[in-house]
């Protein structure tokens, strides 16, 4: 059985796991003050070209969401999101479990658009109730989206300008943040993303290591008592070496971008093999996760070698599948599927 | 300048205040345990033909609402309502600031349809994803709705059906069940709404008192430290004979169905005023909130002599604008308007 | 049956009562923003002679401690309070439910000691695992005491000036202000709360008003969302009136500072005929609260004819009873006391 | 530079990392399904001599301590506690920020009396204002304490039967769980833990693993919805092999015992030396964490080849050390320290 189900159904990468050996016996600092999260930090402002930056590392996606989030809401604010997002989907309630609303528009390609943004946010202020309403103080956006897409530089931009315009902080989620940076249609790099974004967070889990996401304030703008928030939310690991050596090891010789490289490059393959057997796409996906509308029938029987999400019906006799890649995907996997189909 | 605002511009029906005058004098428990608050209490079980009840005053909607809907959900529990409910938008986050989740469907008309409910109750336990998401824990319908309509009993009796077989309580929101109960088009009872419904609430504030909600459990299934509960919300007013004497008046001698019912006589009449000069409405309300488009222009000359509020803009030219009636209302003061049209 | 058991068993005071009936047929604006509430305001300025005030009225005692509480702590900030405060023992855990620890210091008589406060604060500061426990973010008193008791000018000033060093503000529950401030050992003005605190409640309820208490910030330094924060708690009257008619006549004529001295007369002449018959006091209070060491035997007598608060066992012999006065107590009703004893 | 600062300054146990290396190519389900995690959880539950056992793996402490109490309180209730808990102090208010609060009790040698408990509960229930109050709803003990103390069986007995009788689960911390287990004077069992408890957690992150704790509910009793509260509270991780792989391990051939004889093995060596040496305890710990009272200038010099905390001043001249042994702690280590004493 080869599972394309998810990208964390692996250990880590070799690499991360060489460099958990090899780091085992050193005695270091506790909760995040260890030498591997000192340097991590570095060699994370190097790769993004920007020394102003706070970062904190953080265990899952889940905790990091509602952690930078409720690090920033005031309790009377909520945060703007698309509806298929995932802290409105999929994370059981945790952003409303501390106080705040998220407010959704409609998503398109999974993606927020600035001008419904706008239009939203003006809406708002000229209705004479709105001091009745919960406050917006934040908008999310995912990169990728919970529908593989990603943003253009431009669509960003735009954004941005809404935000800035309502003194809005913009936090993008990049739980899969290199699948999108190597996609062969981006504009965007992380570079850019420490000037239109305020935070943003670097997934690690889904790219390679065990667990672990780095959250990224983009201009020294974390709330100042972010440890103690962080804390609040169980977010703090105490052995925050496990984190630090991660993503040391991710931002050392480019390793978190030759993890998504690969696993976007087995995507487009899967995607071409698809496409080529005549199967037709929910949405074009330019990265690891790919969306594909089987016949119910043929699921059973590719269920039979493979793993894979049935995400919704698409019709009475199709469903809505999702095939996903990773470092760990092996080009002989991608064959295998190719014969079945 | 003459109001119509909204149905809490003026003070208390005079049979309230003198029965507030009458009483002054007497000693009473506090905190609800009254004579009051418990001849209410029964006069309210007798007007619902029920002796099943549990029943609660708090201060206002808001208050009641998070009140109500915090007693019955557990941590990882959402509440399911319309897009246009007040708990979805006029209670600045109330509902998520004790960490519930409002879960929104599409409105017709400010209401709820049976089907959308039971579809999405069967899509979500479809979704294998379910665990990660807050979980349908209660069903809230407003009645008559934001938009001054009201459910038909055959409509009510359909949402009722769902959620009984999902085993999801049902909560309807009355801030202004009188409005609706005395409607000409309306088939539903007091008595109804105890088998339909696991809880609702009475509104006083917009129908006469100065102050007040009465909620209502239908078969003695308040949680058993509701008063706790209540308590923690700051919803329990010390002095709690304020709330019980007007209840209590409010259901002596049918005082609550005469408020409701020349309020609604005066709607009529300002809406049969209206259509008779050719403006049409954004809803068809049988209830004291009427919603008219009216053209900008107008709306400055209008506003001269008369409060009303501007709702939304219908077109460019157009506003919705709500105009509402109570107890207060005169017919003198329906005719001036007439005049001004 | 005569009642000393709390100062909120009674209607409210005839002028406001008269008040209510003159106003009531005036149509108003809605939320606070009636003409009633500004003048109210107004009034409440020029009795503190401090034109810097933010002032909300809210409907109890609890409510406006948490909304309050609420709009001035950040997520990881907890309140420091005595053990016996109000807000630590008898709210059902209403600042909790917000989110925010209550630290709680000794009281000695009810009362805070900024010796204490200045060495947990230099204690809290120096223990280098602060950031892992919530941060102290505001000082809680309340005046007069549960037990009745008063802060003198310089003990307030005291715990001020550690407040400020530790750029924590101050915030004075004011319950029961006005019989703090009347008492004869009392060296306080309203004038010097607002130099000596960041914010202060008047209290209403129990000073004579059917509901209602005044929080005043004392130099302009209210959340700029405070009305919001107020809604989100369900601390929002729609008929805002109700709470501003009472809090304009309370502060007409020096009404507040009548009824409160009238309430502290009958209690100091009641605690005179204890102490003339020979009872004891578990505390000494200068307000309208007296604490009196009373026989387990001679209680039951005494209750059947006069109502009061059994707050504690003394001893296994005796028990703290408590004796309140209010606007409503009579002299007859103190002689008929004397009888007893 | 040798570290007895901590528990958790060393990476993880040597066969915990082989057993990470020799399963990482090994495909799985997520979130908790895979098949490490099933067989950890069948292995706990033959250590425990018990399969009634609900298990869950989560990341840290707080994040336990958080969860598996927010899952068991209902909004109004309140967990009892010592003063010097690990929940009331350093965990930056996480209950509260759940809405509960921590109700504290004072600590004898960092242990809750059982006769504490029921003279707090007979008192409670007692106050006729008890419905004002947050109410119980779970009692929390630690295991070894905060100053690594531990409770005798016949001290455990009473706090349960006290817990019993008041219906209130018993919930037991054991971040070191391990430690106080093997300690020589313990007379406590795991299977013991199954019924004197109601939940109790088994420590990983101080006792040999890189992060991880295995939360255990002793009669099926976990919330049916655990998962969904877990996810929630950011508690759920993606790759839940991490916890389940280590967990495993741990229950592998006696490896959690063992390391945690190691432990308290060198920690009683060390105990021994500073005997010798002439130094005092704070507190007589049978485990790994050791509170030695150290003159202040010692202090200086110490640190100048060892890690340590300086837990608090014990008067002008001398601080509490805690003194912390590991897995990692080798007898030479022990011995160097001996050489400086």
């Amino acid at each position: 059985m080869i599972s394309f189900e998810c990208d964390y159904c692996n250990g880590a990468h070799q690499k991360i796991l060489d460099r958990l050996i090899s780091t085992n016996s050193f005695q270091s600092l506790t909760y995040g003050d260890d030498e591997f999260s000192l340097s991590a930090n570095e060699k994370i402002k190097k790769a993004c070209k920007n020394d102003k930056l706070d970062i904190y590392f953080l265990m899952g996606g889940t905790q990091t969401n509602s952690t930078i989030i409720d690090s920033i809401l005031q309790s009377f604010q909520s945060v703007i999101a698309v509806d298929c997002s995932h802290i409105n989907v999929h994370e059981s309630g945790a952003i409303e479990s501390c106080g705040h609303k998220v407010v959704t528009l409609q998503s398109y390609n999974g993606k927020l658009r600035s001008e419904d943004l706008e239009s939203y946010l003006e809406k708002f202020y000229a209705d004479e109730t709105y001091p009745h309403m919960t406050q917006p103080g934040l908008v999310y956006i995912t990169f990728p989206t919970e529908w593989g897409t990603i943003y253009s530089h431009n669509e960003l931009e735009k954004i941005s300008i809404v935000c800035k315009k309502y003194h809005l902080p913009l936090y993008l989620d990049g739980a899969r943040l290199g699948y999108g940076l190597v996609a062969e249609e981006n504009d965007i790099t992380l570079n850019d993303l420490c000037s239109l974004t305020d935070v943003f967070y670097i997934g690690g889990t889904k790219i390679g290591a065990l667990c672990g996401e780095a959250a990224v304030f983009t201009h020294n703008n974390s709330n100042p008592n972010f440890f103690t928030i962080q804390k609040q939310h169980g977010a703090v690991l105490a052995k925050g070496r496990l984190l630090g050596i991660q993503f040391d090891e991710l931002f050392t010789d480019n390793l978190y971008f030759e993890i998504s490289t690969h696993a976007v490059n087995m995507a487009m393959q899967m995607k071409e093999i698809f496409k080529n057997k005549g199967y037709s796409f929910y949405i074009d996906s330019p990265t690891n996760q790919q969306f594909v509308i089987i016949k119910n029938d043929r699921i059973e029987e590719l269920n039979k070698h493979f793993l894979f999400s049935h995400i919704a019906p698409y019709n009475d006799n199709s469903t809505i599948c999702r095939f996903v890649t990773s470092w760990a995907t092996k080009e002989e996997e991608i064959q295998e599927l190719k014969k079945y189909l």
